[in-house]
């Protein structure tokens, strides 16, 4: 039913894709998801390729989900971490790229703090760009992994109503599942304090709600996004405090819903905070699925990448 | 004459290991001492397999002969440091390692700053777990490693005398060695000044010597510890200097004792603090056999945990 | 015409290899060249072999190209990064490699910020040492990859003029560039600052010139080396302005020369301090050349160093 190619030679933002290529992918990832449960793990499908993950961002578990789809894809790697790299030196980004594309690298993985790094080099450069997190733009293959995983759990996205609750105003993760979700035919709710929803944020089509208990009870999904602790300039109206208990997922509010929701969470978790332990470790939670599936779905996304090259 | 597999699916201590266990890691690790000295220093026995090595403290050493430990077995490797990790953002040791493995990943080596971290990981979550040092509390590969070293020298550690010389308190090389030594049957006895040997040591059934020269009369082997002059946190009675005149090995020292004992080191050395140049260079100094038998016994455990695979 | 392997088992500088090397190694370089441009960008010739990558400073550049070549020609890597390495533990440098010796490694990369550091590890280890840059004294597979990009271009190096403009001073790029193209026939000019040409450059039996116009009418080639910004300790006289405005090549100074010159640079590029964009985007630019033309030459370096294995 699928094309068979992407539209695409980058992965720039799901929203530069369209639903075929993310039926494309997410039906690739199944098949890669079989591949690394079996005893070997790998294929050969990209032997012949060298990828370079750029991370002008530390990012633990995106770079390890990439570094261990690369593996079992058995392509070469490189890393390069900003913290040592020439961009101190004054380069340029466009440079800094452009030079280890001279040294015969196939692909990118970029991770930048800047929105629309991705899109920017992918206009200046002539390597294939997969966008690993661009600031507060976008990170695609975090959504995909996600779209699989409601798909793999419930069947489908298709009708699907999916919350995703927290700091939608920093979060990446946030605009990326929105707009992945509503073209795989999923109905989709913000929830948070008001601080940190975007004014702007109801033009693409989504419900806000402010009240949690509300929110879950509408939803067949609960996606749990991250308190950056780390992020000092963002301020958690009124305090964490307040935040856990008003925005917190625990287990007695989970069960005291109408339905048995999945519950979500793209890590790290902050015990305690977004949700409780009982809730994160319960038979609801997906999360580990989550990073499991991040794995074959990035797989699918290099994969399906390579088949386009020039 | 040894069993064919190990007791137990983890390395985490010496502690829980018998002697069976011991005996079947050094003759595996025999073998691949004559893997890596062949101009094919490679066998693909774990090729199926993922293995992380995860630092949550620096040990460019261990790292690294685990790493070509690794390699050597063919082994898919992924690397975390914590420095650069999602620890910073406050996730939980087991959540950071449950999420490793969500990724496939069959076997974790872990150093961490913390007494007991390993065991205490190897009951929460499913990988199989090599401890790399543990705070204060063990360095499992370490000892063995040694007792490999005095075996291949002297043909067996039974009957053999071993003192352990200078910081006992703060060295989980000194524990594991001391428990590894007395499985397999020699005699071992701990030097240095009272304020770095811990009073409850005798417990161990180890004799305790202040006096350096005594010490060495005593022994067939001195393994002389490592002074750590990164930890300001430990006060090296009475002074760097004195320690060394009393603790120090000189070639004087050593050419007047009765017999032609072994010199030991795990490194990396202070020259002129625990022995001076021309005995680590010495005939004597099997230093460097030390680090070469790390990569074959590193092999070895990896091996058989391998096997053990559920 | 070329020997057909190497009269040294090191690489430490140009300073030690005769012309009968240095063409060995460009003919090599030749072959690997088209390696790295056919869809299969690998050759199975050091799969045997283990190569340590020993940084003892920072350079993401020439770390990744020195890694690229040993993965194209199937090596074992393991790399060691001094920040997180024994050596802040007082550990020597011949301790640290021999060390590193110990664990079956056959070669060594290593970059190290004391002139000399290779020649004198050299005579204390028992490894193949290539030198990856040395303080201010010598960078000889950077020299070569720029013989190699200036022979590609034009044919030959002999008897070409090759002007160098910019900090010589404090550039071990320079020297090694020297040595190398004089010892291939070359005429070299060194063109910058009276503060930043050493006094005794004459004694090499290179031009000097102050005037960047009269030096770029003389030469074939123009190698723009870096002001290394991140340098506070080196004072541009008198200011990088006037720097930029003295010793910057722009497109209007380069179009107003007698003949079409080309123009070379080390990276990373200041743009707009030693040549302006439309300089380095420009044809007269083989700057990216260089780069992959880097992978290629330490592809040769490192196979040729290999047939030399003791």
């Amino acid at each position: 039913m699928a094309a068979d190619r992407l539209s695409n030679r980058h992965l720039l933002g799901i929203k530069y894709i369209d639903r075929n290529d993310i039926d494309l992918i997410l039906d690739t990832a199944k098949n890669f998801k079989e591949v690394i449960n079996r005893p070997i793990k790998k294929v050969p499908s990209l032997r012949d390729i060298t990828i370079a993950n750029i991370f002008f961002e530390n990012s633990t578990r995106t770079k390890l989900s990439f570094e261990l789809a690369e593996k079992r894809l058995s392509a070469d790697i490189v890393n390069f971490a900003a913290s040592s790299s020439s961009v101190s030196k004054g380069e340029t980004l466009i440079d800094t790229v452009n030079n280890i594309l001279s040294m015969k690298v196939d692909m990118v993985v970029m991770r930048h703090p800047y929105p629309g790094a991705g899109v920017f080099l992918s206009k200046h450069v002539k390597a294939q760009i997969v966008n690993a997190g661009d600031g507060a733009h976008e990170h695609p293959t975090q959504a995909l992994l996600d779209a699989f995983s409601i798909q793999e759990k419930l069947g489908t996205v298709t009708g699907k109503k999916v919350v995703i609750v927290g700091d939608i105003l920093h979060s990446r993760v946030a605009i990326s599942n929105i707009l992945c979700l509503q073209k795989l035919g999923a109905e989709v709710m913000v929830c948070g304090p008001t601080t940190l929803i975007p004014k702007h944020i109801a033009s693409l089509g989504v419900r806000v709600e402010h009240d949690l208990r509300k929110a879950l009870n509408w939803c067949d999904v609960a996606n749990m996004l991250r308190i950056q602790l780390e992020r000092q300039d963002i301020k958690y109206f009124p305090s964490l405090r307040e935040y856990a208990m008003m925005y917190g997922l625990d287990k007695k509010l989970l069960q005291s819903l109408d339905k048995e929701i999945i519950v979500m969470h793209p890590g790290p978790i902050n015990r305690g905070v977004e949700i409780t332990s009982d809730v994160a470790d319960s038979g609801q939670s997906i999360i580990l699925d989550q990073v499991e599936n991040g794995v074959a779905v990035r797989m699918a996304v290099l994969y399906l990448l390579a088949a386009q090259k020039e």
